[in-house]
């Protein structure tokens, strides 16, 4: 499939939910993409393909939904695979970075032995809204030394302008509204 | 490698951390294991050998670290996949189960379309403690009419007896402490 059959085919994956998590709100359900394998496979696929030109040894995704695409491509394209996560959860030294919400902040919280000098990491997630949580895990693997060589999203939300938060940054998203 | 040097192997890797996340605890830190492609892949390989016999076509798994193996090993296995989340976090009607924690209780959900009668469902996670998140995910899928014919886990806390909770289904870990 070309790069507009597998957007237009996710498409039709994905559910459209009206008024979650509140009225006015489209939210894109992406379960029906997971319990397709043909559509899971697809989107592992597409990210990995945009991938391809892509130098780097590690994968970081944010927790939950970020992990499910993360740990996957990993494993996948054998790199290794670093798990961001909410306050609290990791068990050894952690660095942290908060980013703005519609209404207060999130922190997200990275093992200090995540990331070597000089390491190049590429950042993967389900989703890009305001790309608030996506620059924060950035700057983590940047606080570490590490180089981020690109970030790639299933989704991309273009009317919420993710990308101007991470300008200088390549970033790239397989299916976008 | 054979299932004792698999072992021995990814206990090399997990990091053992004491007093975390309290006085007394043992922790068994993974993010070792999923930092190194190697170790990362030779317990997903372990996890689709301890399937190999077994009829199913789709993996549930709860959040987070639940998603890690489970997304990973659908996608390698080519069944679908399941995710099991906390309240609040998915965005179709659902059906949720509590289980008793050390000090009160916890809930999770499964959206109701997630499984149909007659499914074949495996439950994966990183971990069996006190096996009360896996028995209650198993009851999910049970509810909506599946069968569970398989619980796999990285590595299995046997002095706290999951197990026991877990009476009449297949259980296997790969690492046991």
């Amino acid at each position: 499939m070309n790069k507009t059959s597998v957007e237009a085919y996710l498409k039709e994956k994905i559910r459209d939910l009206n008024d979650w998590p509140k009225e006015g709100v489209i939210f894109r359900d992406i379960t029906p993409v997971l319990a397709d394998p043909e559509a899971f496979g697809t989107t592992i696929d597409a990210m990995e393909d945009a991938l391809k030109d892509i130098e780097f040894s590690k994968i970081a995704a944010v927790e939950s939904r970020g992990f499910i695409f993360g740990a996957t491509l990993a494993n996948k394209m054998k790199k290794g695979f670093i798990p961001v996560r909410k306050p609290g959860k990791l068990p050894y030294k952690t660095i942290s970075e908060s980013y703005a919400l519609e209404y207060g902040t999130d922190t997200i919280h990275m093992h200090i032995d995540a990331v070597q000098e000089g390491d190049k990491v590429v950042i993967i997630d389900d989703l890009i809204a305001t790309g608030g949580s996506s620059k924060a895990a950035a700057t983590l693997v940047e606080k570490l030394g590490g180089k981020v060589t690109s970030l790639v999203f299933l989704i991309e939300l273009e009317f919420l302008n993710g990308r101007e938060k991470l300008q200088g940054y390549e970033v790239k998203s397989i299916v976008k509204y």
